[in-house]
């Protein structure tokens, strides 16, 4: 059994940002850590009373090296928490961390999920994953361009919702409109789909349209992007995807 | 704009079960419901103090009895939530009751996303989810099961990691052997798999493995599956997707 005063490192999802949407346990984890790490973005969407713990922050890019000084400080006896937004363990830190404790074995490292930006947008469109689906980063940062149009094109082959993750960013313009043609080469133009910008956040904007409306829209990394399957429609504005039942 | 004192129905994901798996807005949504309508299994998995207050329940395969009451509930002036497991918006009850509530247009339905056992179950066994991933459900209660076949068949082609929720129940036992054995026809039987049983829950249980040895793995409603995609592997009883950091 691990000691109380074991060396902790926290790796938490915070949720799509604000405070009310991380959970009991992340808050508490926070509360008690002496040491905050993880993308300043993300640092400054922190409830107040948590902003004068020490920091350990590092930009974009540079997430290997942030895991490792997470580690290190959690090896020199400090309680720390590494946040990441969204849920730790959906392209978040959970993954380098693991791979990089192997150096601290005294460290124990727990994971704290949280809600990802599929369930956080899902909710504020009204109800498109109420059945199968498919996430998909657009980066192609670490994955390589034809791999992520392969799986556009059999996610969409197979009937699931897609969710793209990462639509774009200032180095990828114009990656939206080429997910949307490969998709349009297997769905049709009015395929329901829809999008949630800045989730639970300041500014948080949110569109629904066809697939055909989408590729003419523009995105950003902060953008979650929904693709409709074949039951999929919008009706006063809510994108639902059905189920099923008999209503 | 809304009044403060309008007829509110939250759709509420509770996440895997413990208090500690909600969202801070889910608890005080909780906290302030006249009425809580769900699953009797979940109702019991809710804090002490909630428990007192009037209830909704209605079994499975009563879905859409149980979002409807709770709609009549909040248009009589009660303020009322309606829980799920997870995430409300992932197979939860957020498409019912959209699709219901165009017969109640005073009520204001919120729907509050919560942790999804794809995020839970993931960070139980280490961090299966560092790439994309595909979300199927084993019920053929509402899908045929030729149309699931197919999703993991194309899923399995596009190397995505596979997450199988409610993957057997008692009317439906042996379907994990089934998906590993319409998995089999296309992925190597090393590849790295594993599931989480009571995620959070009294009775948790984890295994790890591979796809040929969870093909004599039994499952039940309450176990989340993982398959892995090209890039995971278990090292020391932890699932890890690589992300291609280098590390």
């Amino acid at each position: 059994m691990l000691k109380e005063n074991s060396k902790i490192l926290y790796v938490a999802g915070i949720g799509p940002g604000k405070q009310e949407g991380m959970t009991k346990e992340t808050l508490e984890a926070l509360s008690k850590s002496d040491v905050i790490a993880g993308y300043p973005v993300y640092l400054s969407l922190l409830p107040e009373e948590l902003r004068d713990k020490e920091r350990i922050e590092t930009g974009m890019t540079r997430e290997v090296e942030r895991c490792r000084l997470a580690l290190e400080a959690a090896d020199s006896g400090k309680t720390v928490s590494l946040v990441c937004s969204g849920d730790a363990g959906i392209y978040g830190m959970a993954g380098p961390v693991l791979s990089l404790a192997k150096d601290f074995p005294e460290v124990e490292v727990r994971i704290l999920p949280g809600v990802t930006a599929a369930s956080a947008g899902a909710a504020v469109l009204g109800a498109p994953l109420m059945h199968d689906f498919a996430v998909i980063s657009m980066s192609d940062r670490l994955t390589p361009f034809p791999l992520i149009g392969k799986r556009l094109r059999l996610a969409a082959e197979a009937d699931l919702v897609i969710v793209l993750y990462n639509p774009e960013s200032k180095g990828r313009a114009g990656y939206l409109k080429k997910a949307c043609d490969i998709l349009l080469e297997i769905l049709p133009p009015d395929r329901a789909a829809g999008y949630v910008r800045q989730i639970g956040r300041e500014g948080q904007q949110a569109w629904t349209g066809t697939l055909g409306e989408l590729r003419e829209e523009t995105a950003d990394m902060f953008t979650t992007v929904f693709i409709g399957n074949s039951t999929t429609h919008i009706s006063g504005g809510r994108m639902i995807t059905e189920r099923g039942y008999d209503i």
